[in-house]
């Protein structure tokens, strides 16, 4: 608790909260998630994550919380919905891992958060929030009625974590997973198509360790290993690991999901025997 | 008039304005507009309720600002900009409720809100627009030369509605406009999607307040009454009173816009004779 | 430099960043932009200028930082983000111009700034990056991992221009070019379509500074000129200058793109000639 920094401005550091939704921005769902934040944490700074992770897909918001949160400072508060159970009994997980606080559905999102070394997991309480005030929520949109007050108390200090949420160990362990490496040979998938038309796939950097001369085959194509995109001529595509830390296919100057017309979901291999 | 607070900050709260237009986000208008206000009014926030109304949706804006400024805190400016008649005589219309501030274009944005108890409704005078520099606006692009420094100098506490605007009884009354219920029957109609697939009706909640059972139909289905998407299995279809307070045609895990096709204007009915 | 005033914040004014880049809203690459710079900046005010600009389309970012710039207050930082070189060994400029900062890659993108009298051009040095600890970037996204915090450190008052980046004459000059006026021809191109489906010329208004009565022809069209869209009935294309100083192609009420059908690059042509 810290009372004396209600609403949390002006200090030294503004609050940070970052949003990660399905919401879309057509309508102001995301807008209506702010207007709540604020009116309890006026000098909050929220950064939009993405609020176009495909509908209820639970795995890419996953993986897009695990590539982002080390890019915030510490104190930083993240609140990820992504809820296909909203209104059903599902739980709130509350996540501190860095000295960062992670806010989800306890639905498999923050999984790979909450197993790391050091992360502490818990589950909001009932009591605290109806001694919130937050007993009434709209059956359908806790991201606005029970995530935003709830973010913004955390953020402001008017909440701790242990004051909100209790231990649990027993979680929703489901989510994104990383490809595993058997012997020379590791069998990733395709996870998603980004802006740019570049594949990304599950298969981790780490997973490459002593790779020399990864080879890569996608589809019915063995790609070419870059550091980077201008490495190649125009038209070309190649295999990167990117900065998101995982194996990359894309097509230079172009969108390798126009020339390779496959899905998310598709078989990608990385064969590191070559020495 | 608050000369101690020039620009805004810091303070204990900092100025707040939310921004509901039909500019999109492809180019740069909303951009310009933010750099206008923080001009002005360095220390505002500004929070994007959505920049997707439907282009000259004049309906669909009304609803949504009516189904939005209750989240936000008093002192809020709203800054609501869908404007077919640019550059002609239409006036900007200032609307005082509930000790927040909206600005629309005099063209049926904002008639509900003007119309509650308690509000008080002035346009914004051409006197004040020349004594503030702002006569010399472009023909096309209010919402950046006209609006937002208008809002800024307001939010910053430069200029108080008195100031700026006169008190008028005139403005134009058409906008959004709620089902009436005639009996045990509402006959509503469909007004918009949102991203989810799911079908908003302009039948409100209160117009439900006796009904045990509704019971709904849309085309040529009957629907089940749910309390939350929860409540049925995976692609059912069902009818619920959603976070906005209007009945809302869904599909469990699903689009609903997808299995019906209907089109934003369709007849919706609640039937509420079952006891 | 400014050290007592680390951060940015609280001041009388917090430091303004700009963001114009072609990284989409999909993915939550312009979050972990704007992460980085408020790791760094903790009270920097982001604006988005717009991250829908076409993949690779230097011209299209050209001309819509030009158009911008002016609307915000001196002390701003633009970031502007469209990098088809990115991981190659394209230089990172940097433009002082009127009291704004404007940091882009070497690639035309900044030509027109660059080139107004009184503007400065520098590109970043490797010693500066080296000793802020940027040297290993990732190859695939400087935006991030250079231009954020390098924005935000120039922001911050942590560094000046001359500490940077050192001056250079050699910057890449090609970009967006506005027509050239022959006698009283222009012969000039459709740059963009807008959200509303407006054409977008790359003629000035400056070059019909003696135009009294214009004629425009585009397609096979010769259309009337107007101030304003409300000056002709619902279904008309007509022509005006907008509100960024260009010659525009508008249908009043409606579409021009779905009523030309033509493209960004086809030709239109301002006649001067009539008295």
């Amino acid at each position: 608790m810290n009372p004396g920094h209600a609403g949390g401005g002006p200090s030294p550091v503004p609050p940070l909260i970052s949003l990660l939704t399905d919401f879309g921005l057509t309508d102001p769902f995301v807008g209506q998630v702010k207007a709540r934040i604020l009116a309890t944490c006026p000098w909050a700074r929220i950064v939009d994550l993405t609020h176009a992770v495909p509908a209820f897909s639970v795995e890419a918001a996953a993986f897009w919380i695990e590539k982002s949160y080390v890019h915030f400072p510490p104190g930083t508060v993240h609140v990820c919905v992504v809820d296909p159970g909203v209104g059903t009994g599902r739980r709130i997980l509350l996540v501190e891992y860095q000295g960062q606080i992670f806010l989800a559905p306890d639905n498999g999102l923050l999984a790979g958060i909450a197993a790391r070394p050091g992360a502490s997991t818990r589950t909001v309480s009932t009591q605290f929030l109806a001694s919130a005030g937050l007993s009434g929520a709209s059956a359908t949109f806790h991201g606005r009625d029970l995530f935003a007050p709830l973010a913004a108390m955390l953020a402001a200090g008017q909440a701790a974590p242990g004051d909100v949420a209790e231990l649990v160990t027993d979680w929703c362990h489901s989510g994104w997973t990383a490809a595993a490496r058997r012997g020379q040979r590791i069998h990733g998938r395709i996870i998603l198509v980004d802006n740019f038309g570049n594949y990304f796939s599950n298969i981790e950097s780490i997973s490459l360790f002593d790779c020399k001369k990864p080879s890569v085959l996608l589809g019915d194509q063995r790609l070419p290993w870059a550091r980077t995109y201008g490495d190649c001529a125009t038209g070309t595509l190649l295999a990167l690991v990117n900065s998101f830390g995982v194996v990359e296919v894309a097509c230079v100057g172009g969108r390798a999901v126009d020339l390779l017309g496959l899905e998310p979901g598709a078989a990608i291999e990385v064969d590191c025997s070559e020495p």
